[in-house]
């Protein structure tokens, strides 16, 4: 059976660009993608300079990516790419998908989906519409384990579960001197960021990670917000208690100014007749403590896992995956949902949907919710999904 | 020069008893003192039979506190005990401590201080109007390096403290059929236990050690509170968001429901130039983690440790010092304490004192800021250090 | 500036063999490289089949090695490839790296060089006389904390060093049973693996690791090889004393039959002053032990490391790298080595040369010597690097 | 059941003397023993001193050995000392030990049991024809873990053992300057240390901790002895690959010059189904690794254990245990075989026999041979148990 590498194309993600890089690496690792055009940034020149040191051709390298939707759906449908990957900053990940969707392109969208609850839940029905894909790049869901984790859950390996600890800890925003440093820059302004740095950038991906792995939904919030300077107009630190649909309590820590954390991505969910526990610094490894007996460690690649997990495995047991085979999991998952669409190519063995617009939707109703019940005396606030 | 080793009596534990047995190992390892007499049981003939286990002689085992008081004191000064070590389950320690210090005898005493802070202001008086030594076995504050970590904040080595996320869970009270299990039972009912299980018996030990390392005070509580069943009178679970006199705000995670834990009381401290990180489960180790430079891994017994964290060491790297050394450290205090007292001694170099009652006040204003805190819809609560 | 990809043939590396997906995927993930031909399997028709699943177009896919190094050298010099990997068994690696060189491509081959010494040193020659690039995929070498710690001990961070202890244990031979296992079937044969089973396979890995990051040389060797079945005709596991030409001394462990080891490969080198520890399992850090002070964990993108580190690093701090990008790593010194001699683009900063014929010379060598020493009832064998 | 606390002497251990408060602490904290007598040092005054400061009668403080002996057999039962601790240097244990029993006192000495193989195999006789108690402080037996590890290998649940990887890292001896440091001093010095160093001081534990586990002995050595300068007379580091009388092959690194390292003991046992492997640094964890399936990191205290290492646990789960503790239980055992000829007391449950003289004839002969091993060319030699 023949094999046609999809071909993308790319909204964002020039030169020094971090997140834009992650996705090329992750899209072309599997030999499933070819990326073909772009707009890599809003200056002509710039995209196209960027383009052509990707290896592209002058004439796919756009100045804008109003042209590149307009002048993508007008080449012939043999080179014509097949999705667009939008990794430009928060603000404007909403217009691109849109225009993109209207184009008739389906979409791989860096996270958060839009810029407000709002927009989000306005994309949603766009995306419904469309009959096109569209993913969010919610990266730790990629990782063979957390895939694990979420099948024992299902499994009822934990029985019912009772709390949820969550923590995503990094320090990079502890000096508060932050001038030079891009990232700091734009995501502490909430023209660019909206209304959180924290929350909003790391917080709500801590929180998809406990949905994503439960299965459930969190519905009422109190959140702790802090600032390490008055300087600063978004938090870059904040605990948030939780409740859940299905009857856990939990913590989220999320912070940027616990300095020396690198990038503390860890989940444990107890149940009531065992616990799991998983850490991104070492990713390859699943904690499973029963009730009264020894903890087991879960090991990619060792013994049997669950198909989700060995379908998202590449090497064998005690080769390190880390975060970029993850995030080309996530790709992967994509390419196999663009296929479906294009000639009913059904998803291999163990290969999941992406994250979809409704994780986007929640994630912003997160975040949303979290920055208004921290300004409230009161302790608890439902997550509001619908604005009126 | 002659050493007279120090005469221990003991109120409570009796055979079977947890917690003395751990006191009597604390107490004899390093030489200094030699168990004289105890009333170990309310039940004459059970403390009888205790103490001959423990290799005492018949007319030293006494049939109740009062007894053993009272009998003790009229014992010639080369007999009588020096101190006594209390024991029992908590709605006694008040009255021993008080009959203690009444009749005279320094006191040790097993955690909380009291039944409730009302018991333990009144017990502070006392204490202070005595001119005897009171300690309170807060026994995490006797390891080498949480001895180091209070020693770095304080030389500023972190800059100052922003955030302290500070954690205790267990996993044995997750079973519900907890029938059978004594430990269980008393620590459940309000009538033995007082306001509190989780908070009063662990949470607290969570919350003095942050307060000892940092040499801070929390100020004010937002907790949230639970029970693995509303059979359950009191919490076995709870997490709680406090602020703190200097200014750094902070989460304190305690459970007894968090199936697979251990005994798992891990300490971090983020500062504005390094934060810090220790974990009970591996005690010989305390992480310093400076901004923007490779953490260094701080070991019991290698390179230049605090003088604190050289006299609370009773042995070369390597040689892994554990709860019961930890412990130890305690007695090692109050005996300094208490040779101070009676010949003027000073205390060792690096000998710091043992908690004290104004911990206990601390702890017990604690346990019952976060219950109140518990029931009421606003999110801020201070805490009250005084009843009126 | 524009960017050119190279083209990239392949030789074994079919449908459902593993070590070619693994060089496809590190060839492709940082986008300098794309698949354009191949001869993937002796079988002509599976050739094609593999070839059309990768995307390939149908007259790119060769019948045999001597037809595709034929084609691609008929080509016109804008569609013709760079470059071949060579991802065969053992045995072929020498015919197939010789047939490319004459014919005028640069090789990247899998491990080991050669099937014997004699073949090593012989391609040695022809490499030298050819001006192409050749290079060996010693796969460690490319993490970046294993050249931090090459560096390390060039700038004599440790002193003179003077012990290595390195070991590389699995277990996935353990099962006597290995019907159906097409990668122990070919590997405990002779007639395809060589004269050694396990050092040949993942002991010379070691050695290589060793002489890398200490810039030493292995003089002499004390070899016990043993099998775990008397019906195995190689050695399954196996202990290494030796010694090196810069005075340290050393223990290589190397084991197929450790149950319970994934792919545990893990270095120690203990210098005068300093001493290091690296272990593939967490290839993210790098321990760093000063005498009589406390450790410092080195982690990739956390402070400042060397050049070659970061020149090795795709992603933040805590985003843990793994194999595959270690793998990748190699892929991009012999891209730059090949660029650098199509249009003398120089070296990109930090980008060292990847392992070259040299290494599989070394490589041959101790896997020929160790086998010898192990036949011999005396203690102590020179490593002979020329064969008369 | 009333308890008569053993009455213990000690011979050695004057002030300023490491082991020598290790066995007192050790011997202490179960409450099961009184030190009451002691000739702490061989100058009179010094022993009286050091006597006085561990709250010791001048009267039972001696001047010598000789007089301990002989003063106290001439006490009444009642007050006469049960046994003696001897923590003298190296050459002294054997003198002692045979005083001690001819003068009718059971023995616990310090390892090694003697200077050379030849007292050792004298030392054998005098206990067997003494009916007295003799043991020997190989002090990593001790471990509730260890333990359980010797139950897993005796239950079969590794299969039979194919390898073991025994090591004992030191630093401490990597300065070449070790003037002022007392410990260096004997142990370097063939008059006071015996035929070697770093094999007779650590490297002889790890093949006691091998052969206790594994209930096997190494039957064949081949070894490499260095030193890390010439000026020193004995070995600071060696490798010792082994046979055993079982079967299994196996590999002993010990080291005195490892810079970084503590005091790192570890074995890892490969059987035919799973293997084992325990490190000292984290004591109350061991890890069970069976083919193909998750590994289980089995931890003191929790699920079900072994009587065996039920009975050598004090504390609940989580509350680390250490070396203090390990080595109080080789008194629990001591003491229970003394109480056991005394009055017929059975071994308490799960309590093991300390180790015996027979355990220090094979230490004595282990370090002889591995001695003269390395002075020869050949490979291979069997460890000779008796001397003609």
């Amino acid at each position: 059976m023949e094999m046609r590498k999809l071909r993308m194309g790319m909204v964002g993600g020039g030169e020094g660009a971090f997140i834009g890089a992650i996705h090329r690496t992750a899209a072309l690792m599997d030999g499933q993608i070819e990326l073909v055009c772009g707009a890599f940034s809003s200056d002509a020149q710039r995209s196209l300079e960027s383009g052509k040191k990707l290896g592209l051709t002058s004439n796919r390298c756009y100045a804008s990516y109003d042209d590149l939707f307009k002048l993508e759906a007008a080449l012939p449908a043999d080179q014509r790419m097949d999705f667009v990957s939008i990794v430009t900053p928060n603000h404007l990940h909403f217009p691109v998908a849109k225009a993109a969707l209207e184009a008739g392109f389906n979409v791989i969208s860096d996270k958060p989906a839009t810029f407000s609850l709002k927009e989000a839940l306005e994309l949603k029905e766009l995306v419904e519409s469309s009959e096109l894909v569209y993913a969010l790049t919610h990266t730790y869901t990629g990782y063979p384990l957390v895939k694990e984790a979420r099948d024992l859950v299902a499994r009822k390996k934990l029985g019912a579960i009772k709390k949820i600890v969550v923590e995503y800890s990094q320090g990079w925003l502890t000096d508060l001197d932050t001038k030079g440093n891009k990232q700091a820059a734009w995501r502490l302004n909430p023209q660019t960021s909206g209304v959180s740095c924290c929350m909003g950038d790391i917080g709500v991906h801590a929180a998809n990670l406990a949905e994503y792995i439960c299965e459930d939904e969190i519905t009422d919030v109190c959140s702790l917000l802090d600032s390490a300077d008055t300087s600063r107009l978004l938090d870059d630190d904040g605990t948030v208690l939780f409740k859940t649909a299905k009857g856990a309590s939990g913590v989220l820590l999320a912070s940027q100014i616990s300095v020396g954390e690198e990038n503390n991505l860890r989940i444990r969910v107890y149940g009531e007749t065992a616990s799991l526990d998983w850490h991104q610094h070492e990713p390859n490894t699943l904690w499973f403590r029963p009730l009264d007996d020894s903890a087991v460690m879960i090991r990619t690649g060792v013994g049997s896992l669950s198909e989700q997990a060995t379908a998202a495995t590449r090497t064998p047991a005690g080769h390190p995956e880390g975060y970029l085979e993850a995030f080309a999991n996530l790709y992967q998952s994509f390419v196999a949902q663009v296929r479906l669409n294009i000639d009913q190519t059904p998803l291999p063995a163990g290969v999941e949907r992406a994250p979809s617009i409704a994780d986007g939707v929640r994630g912003m109703a997160f975040i949303e919710s979290v920055v208004s019940a921290n300004k409230s005396d009161r302790k608890w606030h439902p997550i509001k999904l619908h604005i009126d």
